[in-house]
């Protein structure tokens, strides 16, 4: 070898260990966090071997006494790292054999570190998961709460940030929050050229009249369930020779299914992608529920106000408080789809099963784990906590806001939606002319644009009646908005029965 | 306003119109492909209209006769498009008024482009998603077609590129194919901190034994169930004031559920993130396929030889032929990636509701929809017309792969695996030291290494044997293939049901 | 072949041809437009070759003639492509060669359409490059402008969207413009381990005191620099055997350099991912502009107005003025970063020198150089015709922002900073609590927060004085913004020398 | 407040302050790194102040020798964070109080967190790119060696991946590290529309016959230039009011240039988002390297042998040796990919100055300069000890690579190219046909296909005079790869002055 003859092409001098690579190769320091899951894999694998009989009863008792002599160890943070423990499975393996012997050897008997460090992520995402979904429908909640109680705030909606029609305040807290909901999805084909019935059994809420989750919500669900699928015995590539009972394994890890194919086991990392992705989107959501907000509390809007505990002051302007929370959760939207992005780049391309490049996994699902349940707490927070000026709100709705209405007022007459938009037009246009509110042309004004305006017009003006117009389901109307409120409620109560 | 005061600061002259602002803005290029779906979603939006007494029987007749008229000239090529025909709404719209006069005016009563071309959009993305699903299970079949006739060619397995373990060239081509299988996933609890019966009933196949579908035919699924929910009726913000049954909309144009709230009706775009990402993942695992086959086809390795169908030659060397095939497959998950990366950034940090912003969603689905096609039919192409070299595979198994089941040998004969490693390790020295291959050490070699080699180890120099071993569902002996050709199998009944 | 023996493996039926790889492998379609630039290569390339004695002189005028026809029909939209033509270069030589004959055979003499298109590529940049330089000095040019005219117009700044101190419009302006003026930048050594003339005199402006351009165009410069050397003469891989003298070459296109690895040259395409870059880099900045001026043009800002050219009505909303060319701005940036990413993932672990994927590269060029053309001319159209409203700006204005100058009056009176930022805003809350504004607050009442308060604090309270105050260079007093002003005219003077 | 008036919409509970936001905005957690240059910044700062008037001799000398103690501190390792040290220049500014009392509360005097922190970030990455640059300084050094060295080393270059023609294994090596060589770039305009010596002047290596860096060094150096422009002066926004000279601050902290725009400066991360894509394109180059040599170490290759400092062993098979730091290297393309990509997300979009978000500049910065350090160094460790294998090299070359030379042989007896590539080609078809290698063919058997063949052409067969050919600038001739060898050199010794 080259190391040996001495032979160097310039270049810094290596011997035949090269502590920065040792350093660059060595996981240990983000892999550790997998101790908890790495034991509880282990365990499972002693009690496959003993089922094969590679190991005796006395052999797995050792084993599972000495693992957990290990997670307590860890647990009380009095393991001891080795400088040679590269990644937690040597760590705890070592240990082991520290603690019971020579047995601690037969551990890993068929079993390979590719095998091994997949069903570790796994069984840690599977409860990380968990954990986020828990905090999401916090979220959701409070948001609920606060639609629910503040339903009759009324405020300007925007389109391309330009005044468009007055809405419900708890319209839009709503549309944050839940969407998409099944309708009589059981009557007919869902999509060309498929039986009606398949897409509906295969995948969609069974037997149900009702109810879908929120998006983000769903679409965790359903990283989760390809989560939770076991690779142990896959061994490195070809599979396990030593009879172990994968089924066992399932069943003692309780994972929902075992994967297929131990040369795709070992090196997919689908569900890593599929994770980051999902935490990718539901960070676009809240960035543009950030942005929202960030405007709305700025000066010029002064619809709301966030807490003292969300905001923070400046090191030179005495007067400042800045929205500190929400520029940081916005910004995490960047950081986040980094990760996913880097992950994807670093998959494109490797050549079949495991290559060390997959070690770039892990960094990645931690990083964005610890975020995501900071941003949804701090949300969380946010929206518990945010003061909204309900006099500021309404004195931003303006007459020129219900121009729609106004078209809509001559549409109920007869008028085609072409002509009568272009009448209400007309009324706007003649309006800025005379430097008056839409609302203040006098009904010869208007008479002058068409003849069907009529007395009535004048409640058209009314920010109240224009929202109870828009009571078709997912309008802003009141029994729309509650209608929301309830579709919310019973996901909210189908997710903690 | 400035452009009538004719003050201007520098800069190119601009009158009351700039052309290349009208093209910047202007989508018709490229949303004339929805001239379909845009003529089906106004059908049934005058369906809804009558239904609402918003058109009599006899306009809504004169309207869809008008629009089936629209569609023809489209079909036949003879529709012409205005230089003011900005999107396809507008043309199809103008057109119509052209043919049925004043009524036309009444189409759009309550309705948005925000809400009409979203809707557009899931319809063309609804049928694309089935082509593309179709396409998919084509190559899938092709994969198991082959991996069914192939199954008893062996090969070198692979990790880190180094030669690994003797697998089946079928378990190859099955990793590919078919994974994550569900084993009785109704036994248990899933998840920490949720009832075992929840996520089971919720998500997953809800009574079956058996199938799970491939992992990218089952994300799409999901996704096009996402996309699968009726905007239609949301209007510009605040929904539908006149009574249009939103229901009906859903019924008359199949889709599987409404959309729950207007304003995140009208301005999510998340089912268009979603397709993107699920076809940067494919296209990943389609990269990492075509990366090994390039490689397997490499004068050095040997293993395939791409049909000529998919070669191409050399303009300067007359002896090439290129696997261009795989190699435009693998750079296309660099574009499609592009796509999905480039339309999160647009979303990020948008404030609520419509933006201009979101006209960058049909683009990007129109092109990567058409990338995915190509790289299905083609990747089906390459793998329907690859010859595979058997005799060279089976040449590149060495004796060194085997020294896993060396060691494997002495742990069957009772020897800690850590030390049967450690002792196999030791012949695989003592061969390489004296310049043989590892079956090519004497048995007396062997038991100076450890006793506990007998005659018998010589049955661990079969490549055939050795594979054998391999029997957990999932490895690569004969019956774990033929089960997993078994559960794919399954699948495509079910999907073809 | 597997074609030949008819075995299909399930899959669609492929012949000796399959038409969807015919055209997933051809580029005609798009690389098409290097027509010009392809006739451009090969004529200088004829001359290469005549220089060697590999064409006589009566061939190379033969060919260039042939060529000059060939461009003739490219320009005159008379060129035929045949079904065969894959690409660019097989149809220009094919019809040079139906317009010449066999001579025509000659002009690919040691070339491979490796280094050709990779030359044709770096023509057209370079070209493009130059064009797209243009458009930002123009962009650049009526910014200045306005600036200029617009200097004693004072508004809010603002961070984190909170309301900061009073500045001139124009340092909002120049703020987009001109950045990082050197300043006697030969005075010392730039980095550490380093000689003080190293760097300067390497990359630096060499013996200027003045001007740097605006960072884009100082980093569009820069790209141009590595896309203007000559690749032509690599051949496919190892170079050119033939004696070609690639410095006359390089002379008859102009190029600034030649290339110095054959291998590298044919499949480098670094200036193709910096070209991405730039543009993405570039169009951040232009996002952020966009949105600042998106939230100027609010209702509830209303300091400046969108022409009419550059804004859109609504379908459905008669009142509405939507600034449709400022989003589609903010929207490109995803776009084109879209595209810097694609290639990148394109090109990651390719194996060495030329392979298929580098396909990608040209599409993705020209679509980001046709938005870019676009987007900078928008934005000039924009800023041209923007109407500012100077009352609205004057009157956002709060005493509130002068805290900090409030500070610093105690700071001049010799208190410590810290303690003056903490007496200022003992002021401000004084002022909230008493529900005044901060300028009135009594004489008394500051007094009470600080004895150093005199008569002379009612100077704090004027804008106009405000912002004189910030005359360090950068600042917002009017002398610093003309000497910004001043900074970037001499940079444009430079540029137009 | 709503946290005064404790009204809660559900959610968790939150007083005053909420420890999960605390932790989520505090920054110190990595921008404790920057206490070096934060307490250089502060140190010119207060240089800066004191000639302004705004601290006297005496309290500055107190600041600066308490700024020293606090640097002391950090270095000797025993500086105490306390729990309200939100970030380095809090913590640093606090700890200085405590040392020497209330003239502290004076260095912050109109200085905003806005300058300061930019201003550190700067300072280190400036140190920072000087230490990257003499790593791969140092990894270009070691690859001229071995190319200088090697450079009579034979074997195929490839592309496709398939076999093409013979190389010099220093011209694949070279191809890695110097590139765009500068040719009489004096003598020519370089673009359309542009003066001759403008861009020369401008930016081009002002009045050298000779040398250009490599194009990564080149870049880094670029982008080096723009991180050493000095913001600081430019306050939170507005700039500077206290006469504070900037011209002072500059050569004090010895940057190269000032900011020109106190907006502009305070929130542009330009120099942050060049920064980071220059690691991705060279991680980009070097993930293509690490492709190569995997593939050169694979079995099948067997062109090169990885030292076992940079190999690593299979838990499971005792044969394996992988190339662990080559797939490392591979990965980390992506992760530092995503880091640009994430922050230029992060920043699409963002409003004017100064946004929270942009504290994610740090991290990206911190994890990709560290990760390149590693990238670098294992690089070249890996350069340095690989074994190459010359005779696998030299029987890899095959008589069919010189199918191009048998071409070019006709060509130089005077058939027209397009004729000798299809003549070339027959002989390759009829040697396959006969089963016997291209050089085997018999002299008849080649007049067969063209009467130009003598017997001088068994000379083609010489794969040293096939590659002796290639000797235009940038070949593979001796004396070309000569030419490359020297023009690197002379880049390293112009370095190194």
């Amino acid at each position: 070898m080259a190391s040996e003859s001495g032979k160097l092409w310039g270049g810094r001098f290596v011997g035949a260990v090269d502590p920065i690579m040792e350093k660059f190769n060595s996981s240990i320091a983000y892999d550790r966090h997998l101790w908890e899951v790495d034991v509880q894999g282990s365990k499972a694998y002693s009690r496959g071997l003993e089922k094969a009989g590679l190991l005796t009863k006395a052999e797995m008792d050792q084993i599972l006494h000495g693992l957990d002599k290990v997670a307590e160890e860890w647990a009380q943070g009095t393991f001891k790292l080795n400088p040679n423990d590269e990644d937690i499975h040597t760590a705890n393996e070592r240990r082991l054999k520290e603690l019971i012997g020579e047995t601690a050897g037969k551990l890993h008997t068929g079993r390979s570190r590719n095998d091994q460090v997949v069903t570790d992520l796994r069984l840690w995402m599977r409860q990380n998961c968990s954990k986020l979904s828990a905090l999401l429908w916090e979220l959701i909640r409070t948001m609920v709460d606060r639609a629910e109680a503040e339903r009759d705030v009324l405020f300007p909606g925007y389109t391309h940030l330009q005044r468009a029609q007055p809405i419900r305040w708890s319209h839009w807290i709503l549309r944050r929050v839940g969407r998409g909901i099944v309708q009589g999805c059981c009557g007919g084909a869902v999509t060309e050229g498929r039986a009606p019935g398949a897409l509906t059994s295969a995948l969609w809420l069974p037997n149900s009249h009702a109810v879908a989750l929120t998006r983000d919500s769903e679409r965790l669900l359903e990283v989760q369930k390809r989560v939770n699928v076991l690779p142990l015995g896959s061994g490195a590539i070809a599979g396990n020779p030593l009879g172990v009972d994968r089924e066992l394994l399932r069943a003692e890890l309780n994972f929902g299914a075992i994967t297929l194919n131990s040369m795709d086991a070992t090196s997919e990392r689908d569900f890593v992608a599929e994770f980051l992705f999902w935490a990718s989107l539901c960070m676009t959501h809240l960035s543009r529920m950030a942005e929202d907000l960030i405007l709305y509390g700025t000066k010029e809007f002064s619809f709301v106000q966030l807490s003292d505990a969300y905001s923070t002051g400046s090191s030179l302007m005495p007067q400042k408080k800045n929205p500190d929370s929400l520029e940081l959760i916005r910004s995490k939207a960047g950081r986040v789809f980094g990760r996913c992005s880097g992950l994807l780049m670093t998959l494109k391309g490797l050549p079949s099963t495991y290559n060390k490049d997959l070690q770039e996994d892990k960094e990645a699902v931690f990083e964005v784990s610890d975020t995501m349940s900071a941003v949804l707490q701090v949300a969380t927070g946010v929206i518990s906590t945010l003061q909204i000026h309900r006099d500021n709100m309404a004195r931003a709705l303006s007459p020129d806001m219900l121009a729609t209405d106004l078209a809509y007022y001559l549409v109920r007459k007869g008028m085609p939606f072409r002509q009568a938009h272009e009448a209400s037009g007309k009324a706007v246009f003649m309006a800025e002319t005379k430097g008056v509110a839409l609302n203040q042309l006098s009904l010869k004004d208007l008479q002058a644009i068409s003849p069907l305006f009529l007395g009535d017009v004048s409640r058209v003006w009314d920010y109240g009646h224009s929202v109870e117009q828009y009571a078709a389901l997912g309008g802003t109307a009141r029994s729309s908005v509650d209608w929301q409120i309830g579709q919310v409620r019973a996901l909210l109560r189908a997710q903690q029965a």
